[in-house]
């Protein structure tokens, strides 16, 4: 069981009874009524693969993991509506794999595709690199089937594109980390396969040229603009140190790089090298843009794609950082670096704030590097939490999540009840104990329960 | 007070102490405090144009209408991110102008805009006639702010594209009808405004044919597509014999027609009316389609609509009809039109299915007209229930929705209970008196409570 009572971060251990490993809805809704008859505790874990700890077990040895990795099978693809069927445990490298010798793509990509499973990424929405056109999980799940704490089972599997029958229980259950109740099967939509695709890489000046480059690229790359990601230049010289076969992609510098994409997936669009040709000649006549390239093949838009994506490893090489998943308005994330980050670095001094990712969704990863020589261990003692608390209370002034994509689990579990409205937490609290009395599913993940004594 | 006592319909009569009309969130909030703390019902009210007699109180004379029609503000519109933020007593029309002077659109209309309000609208999560390219309210709001059954203000107004705090407060009130709380402002999406349109209307032999004219549409429109409607023959005669000043758009008589929309609202984009041409040639080359017209200019388009928005009133001339609102996956709905209505016309002699609507989101209006010469009153008396049950069954059957545009209010919630499987009612039920334990939102509408002695 060892691999499976730890997180994926290995900052979480826990322990279990036992690991169930239903196969079939009707597997898991007779273990979900033992459970609630007996009181007992599950914990869902679908790969593993999550940031907050979300599906470790606590200490106390109490609770059964209960894995769906078995409720793995591609059940239809529907080429005319563009839509699967699937069984929650099937891994997201398999999903894309199996959709595309049909033409199609399931557009959901991150880093942990080869473990992540639909049910994992469904209870944790889950966003990643392609959301500016596509959305998260919530935009791409047409249909759930769930089992419900009491063992019933929520048939919603049927794709309906309008159904006003009361509360939406699909929105309810994604993103509700498995405190709700057990995703076992769901309908999701996908897109056309992908012809051809440009990434261009562009030196900008400032994170507020950055977001007049967005707003540009949403103008004139219509339909067609799949990412759009920044980087400081900080960013790019840790990988450009740490990780080899990596250069960088312009001779000139500047203090911050954007990384675009553009994908076409129909016939009719132009080709997405020229359209970017020609976006960025407009932008850089506007001085938006210092300086530019444009992957002149797949080899060279990976490898563009490869610095972005290499960022968190570099840092890691580089020393200890905190590490912080935030959004704001999308229209407020360049003020929100511009004046936040100078302040956190002079209250904190010596620290250096790296703030990279997907601008175009108004979600940073924003993170907090220790001081040059700062060791580790004694670092994160002596700061986690007051740096941590502080980048938060800032989130929450302009309004912003202190979780864009990875949710709460356990990890953000006592910040979320610290910088949370009261109005919020009582309503999370009142619909997790209306719908899992007994508190068996996942407990002491996401809610922050009275009895967990997290508040007053 | 009595025009505000009275459902749209005119179906339903209730009886209320006083109208309440706040102006102010916290007003509405002191409002609500007050009714918790003396446990009285409130019945929200927007516009009072809502289908199924959600706003109008019941005949006890014990609750209070809480009108939210003063809150009708429209305070910010963002043109770079295109949003709006306004009250939720905001009349639709007043939106669409306010938006327009800005060179934006809200994408969403229906017959009610005039009447129908904001909160009224994300309330009952609305759909019409532009759900294909833009979806339904639930697509539209950004953001939104709501008095919880407590009193407490939930703000969740800011705009965030990804935010992963736990259960979706804001899809859970959108569509809860009132039952869950008041919402009193909201953040919307907008479009930029149209440049230029193309309506076509299209002659086909089957609902079958119809789908597969909107899968080539879908393919060849991309982007473009705005809306996708069918009706019958016979709809379009009841509307040309009633309706003045209408006529049938082509020579030829067609078992059924097709209504649709091309939006040009992008300058790179080719006009909609030389699209409309190249995809309408290459579906009458492949017999998808057997004859066609394109608008040439707005009033034909004017025109077009027109007949598609005046087959209500048409039939209403015609004689009396049961009206259904009902989805189902829009792959099946050919198949549920072609298969069922003539069980339902043999079930029921003499009576006549009229099957029109919104293809293209799988939602069709199912009327069944009575046989020629009965009269309304001992028709209704004698079919009214079988025939709508019997209708309700097949949808269900399908796995589809009983409610797809027009919600639950309390017209629909017997049938709602009688159709639901137990899953999803128990967890409805959960949910209202989870977050409304005093049962003051919007009492006997929605949700069938146990002690409406509405199920075993
Ligand atoms: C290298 C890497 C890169 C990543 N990049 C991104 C990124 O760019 N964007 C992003 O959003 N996320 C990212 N993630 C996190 C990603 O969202 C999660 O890994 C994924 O969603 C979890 O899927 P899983 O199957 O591993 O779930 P697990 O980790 O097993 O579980 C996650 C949560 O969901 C619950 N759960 C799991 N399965 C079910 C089920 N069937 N029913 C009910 N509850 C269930 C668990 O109890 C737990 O609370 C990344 C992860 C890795 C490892
Ligand atoms: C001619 C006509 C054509 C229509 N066509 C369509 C169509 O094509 N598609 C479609 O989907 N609908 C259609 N409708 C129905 C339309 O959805 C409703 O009219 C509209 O959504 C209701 O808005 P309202 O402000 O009038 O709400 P009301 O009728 O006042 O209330 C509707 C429900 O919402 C609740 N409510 C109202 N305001 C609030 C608030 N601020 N907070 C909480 N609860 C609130 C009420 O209690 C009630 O349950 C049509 C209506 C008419 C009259």
């Amino acid at each position: 069981m060892a691999p499976w009572l730890t997180d994926w971060r290995g900052r979480y251990r826990g322990q279990a009874l036992a690991i169930l490993s239903p196969s079939t809805t009707d597997e898991v809704a007779a273990v979900i009524k033992l459970a609630a008859k007996h009181r007992v505790a599950m914990v869902p874990q679908g790969g593993n693969s999550g940031m907050v700890a979300g599906a470790t077990p606590d200490a106390s040895g109490q609770s059964y993991l209960l894995s769906l990795r078995r409720l793995n099978s591609i059940e239809a693809i529907d080429q005319d509506v563009r839509l699967v069927r699937c069984g929650a445990g099937v891994i997201l490298q398999n999903l894309h794999d199996a959709v595309s010798k049909h033409g199609l793509r399931f557009p959901l990509t991150l880093g942990g595709k080869g473990s992540a499973t639909i049910g994992g990424l469904i209870s944790t929405n889950a966003g990643g690199t392609q959301v500016l056109r596509h959305g998260t999980m919530r935009s791409l799940v047409a249909g759930i089937e769930a089992v419900l704490p009491d063992g019933s089972i929520y048939d919603g599997l049927t794709p309906l594109k309008k159904d006003n029958r009361g509360y939406d229980l699909k929105h309810l259950l994604i993103g509700a980390e498995g405190t709700l109740g057990i995703v076992t099967r769901a309908t999701l939509h996908l897109v056309p396969a992908l012809i051809e695709r440009a990434v261009c890489w562009v030196a900008v000046g400032s994170p507020a040229d950055a977001y007049q480059l967005l707003l540009a690229a949403q103008d004139e790359c219509h339909g067609m603009l799949e990412g759009f990601e920044i980087l400081p230049d900080a960013a790019l010289a840790h990988v450009v140190k740490h990780i080899p076969g990596t250069r960088a992609p312009l001779e000139s510098a500047a203090p911050w790089h954007v990384l675009i994409e553009l994908a076409k997936d129909s016939a009719d669009q132009e080709a997405p090298a020229q359209l970017a040709e020609r976006f960025l000649a407009t932008a850089m006549g506007k001085g938006l843009a210092l300086d530019a390239a444009i992957s002149a093949n797949e080899a060279q838009a990976e490898a563009f794609w490869k610095i972005r994506d290499s960022i968190a490893e570099a840092e890691r090489a580089e020393g200890p950082a905190l590490q912080h998943d935030i959004s704001v308005p999308v229209s407020d994330m360049a003020r929100f670096i511009d004046t936040e980050s100078p302040k956190i670095e002079a209250t904190y001094p010596g620290t250096q704030v790296i703030a990279f990712g997907h601008l175009g969704d108004g979600n940073i990863h924003y993170h907090v590097k220790a001081p040059h020589g700062a060791t580790a261990e004694n670092w994160y003692r002596d700061f986690a939490t007051r740096i941590s608390a502080d980048v938060y209370d800032r989130v929450v002034a302009y309004g912003g999540s202190i979780s864009a994509e990875h949710g709460i689990g356990q990890a953000k579990i006592a910040e979320f009840a610290r910088t949370s409205e009261p109005a919020r937490l009582a309503a999370l609290r009142a619909i997790k104990n209306a719908l899992d009395p007994h508190g068996i599913m996942n407990p002491g993940k996401l809610v922050p329960l009275a009895s967990a004594g997290l508040d007053a």
